[in-house]
């Protein structure tokens, strides 16, 4: 297979863009990321979306964006999982370009949450887990992830003061981040003290809805070019769990990216412990804690007291979410991963701004679908 | 990239499958692909799905359904183009396996259509088309096809007779497919006196509502194996349209199909006029007429009077649908087009029963989304 490079990125301003539509939304950030990479043309398109049907009332949402653009006849396709629609879309945009098939691929993720209501999109999301087994028997996403963090809490004697500090984490990271739709700190005792959704989460442990999108450029390495630092697509790799919270061995592990995580490493020939810094599925806190653990930042057990040490901040030991994660960034489900993509890309060639991490070499992005039933992960190096 | 060959098919018996879940058949289809295939496991999955959201309230089908089959933690990716989404799945697990990804791959296609009622049902089909401009306006999907329709009749002369002959020859192949939801003949003039849709399309003109699935295992041509007589995928291409009707330049002419059959013709390095059978999107008896003129297979504005002449029944000139097409096979939307590429496999191995056509080489294979945003044309070759 052909190396790979990321050559361009785009983002639009996060938030409850009642005003735009999701083609106005999806065509800002592509248009910033064909500007961004220098190129003409793109040969096809992958767009990720997680439920166009429930939140929008719009399937076919690859043709639907090539024709937004105005580059119809391409081939788009629209890739779903959950919230790791994004990863995935990037994915196979990566395979497709090392593959031969295409040399200039836009990979792209949209989602407008915030044209239904609360209820619509809370069912919306619940379609991420298991309809016949968990979501008709009334449980609701947030729910599944306060049962994986009551059994973390009750295990490793992990605390409520420790779920709040990822959210104070990533909020601080996230006010440095002009497009993220959060940009402001947080106490742990506002997050502590902030509504129950799910007992222990509360409001400021969970990432919101949102409406946004996000675009890469992916050609292979060798057409790169000198615009830009280079960044490489190093590893990719994508893993499958349970889809049932219940069937797993271990509610407190996240096989998934466990198992994508080390075929990343292993394509990538390195360690963790190589990694600059990494851009995680921080859809609630207790998730950022059980990535952390996953992915081998933190001995297992040990997410909660990484991110309350600091070690896990911007400055610290392997700053996570320097963006500000899902958390303060904001979680357009399908977007999500490509606007980790995105922060790496931006981290590696030096352009982060307020929020850049010094000196990386290697970013590790983590996107996950449901409570861990997908993972994706992909590794970028520097040059 | 890699030679790529189809080793195992697999389909349930299609129709309103009220006392099964989207997990039973689909797993019904995969167990039986995976046995016909005589392997012990793949290493990742596609699935082609239309709208899991609006049919099911269930998405995050990719990890769902690899769950379902026992063989997580493999890479699991749904698809989505509308009523294209299974070609398109097929065409991902093929680049999958092209690019030295994954050596064996299952691609797959489920809808479960009849959980809802008809006016639910309706509704999730029309997000093939756009909301925007087209649905929230009052058209439905049948009506888009009926604007089209019309327009070839003004414009060629082609006939209401010419309509039905499409159905009547699809039902006739469909009484030889033991797995098709109606196996009976109709006349043509049962077609044109059934209930008026969207004139001047009736009943009869359209496809069904279905449950179903369908899979197929994709591997290396150099890992295929004597199991079963060779069939090699001799060319992939997918290609866009407007997604909008009135942004055609012509409403009668599939640009999508006709881009993507060009593609697929060169690189099999063959002609229309070397094929052997074809199996197209005839969700409206229409819209085989016009994808008949795209593919190259009838002249423009000859396609109705090619259905009427008997040149694309099985024992004519180019037998088109031999499986009964969506018409009388049914029209899952999101496994028809694994439908298609299983119907291929089975022409091509001369293992087609009673639908046989006579010693194959080339088949042809289109799947389109929405009216014709998207194609997904395929070549298969015997040997």
């Amino acid at each position: 297979m052909r190396d790979v490079a990321v050559i361009g990125v785009g983002m639009n301003r996060w938030g409850e863009l009642w005003e735009k539509s999701y083609r106005d939304i999806w065509t800002e950030a592509a248009l910033e990321a064909i500007s961004d990479a220098g190129v003409d043309h793109v040969d096809a398109l992958y767009v990720g979306c997680m439920s166009g049907g429930l939140f929008m009332g719009q399937e076919h949402l690859g043709a639907a964006l090539a024709d937004q653009l105005g580059m119809g006849p391409i081939p788009a396709t629209r890739v779903e999982s959950a919230c790791a629609s994004g990863g995935l879309a990037f994915r196979e945009a990566y395979l497709a370009v090392a593959s031969g098939e295409h040399d200039v691929v836009l990979a792209s993720g949209v989602e407008k949450m915030t044209d239904v209501d609360g209820a619509a999109a809370t069912y919306a999301l619940s379609t991420a887990a298991d309809q016949e087994y968990e979501c008709y028997q009334g449980i609701t996403f947030p729910g599944l992830y306060a049962l994986m963090a009551r059994l973390h809490m009750h295990r490793y004697g992990t605390t409520r003061e420790q779920l709040a500090e990822v959210a104070v984490k990533n909020h601080r990271h996230g006010a440095l981040n002009p497009l993220a739709q959060f940009q402001f700190s947080v106490t742990a005792k506002q997050v502590a003290e902030s509504v129950l959704v799910a007992d222990p989460l509360r409001l400021l442990d969970c990432s919101p809805i949102t409406d946004g999108a996000a675009a890469v450029v992916v050609v292979p390495a060798s057409m790169a070019g000198a615009r830009h630092p280079a960044v490489r697509v190093a590893a990719s790799a994508a893993a499958t769990d349970t889809l049932a919270l219940h069937d797993r061995d271990d509610l407190c592990w996240l096989k998934s990216t466990d198992v994508a995580a080390r075929k990343a490493c292993a394509q990538a020939g390195i360690t963790p412990a190589d990694l600059s810094f990494c851009e995680v599925h921080d859809c609630f806190t207790i998730a950022e804690i059980l990535v952390t653990e996953a992915l081998g930042l933190a001995e297992r057990g040990r997410g909660g007291a990484a991110a309350a040490s600091g070690e896990t901040a911007l400055g610290g030991r392997i700053p996570v979410n320097p963006s500000g994660g899902l958390k303060a960034k904001g979680h357009p489900v399908g977007a999500t991963g490509i606007a980790q993509i995105r922060e790496a890309v931006l981290q590696l060639r030096g352009e982060a701004g307020e929020r850049q991490v010094k000196d990386p070499k290697w970013g590790l992005t983590q996107n996950m679908g449901g409570t861990g039933a997908s993972s994706v992960v992909h590794i970028f190096r520097r040059g």
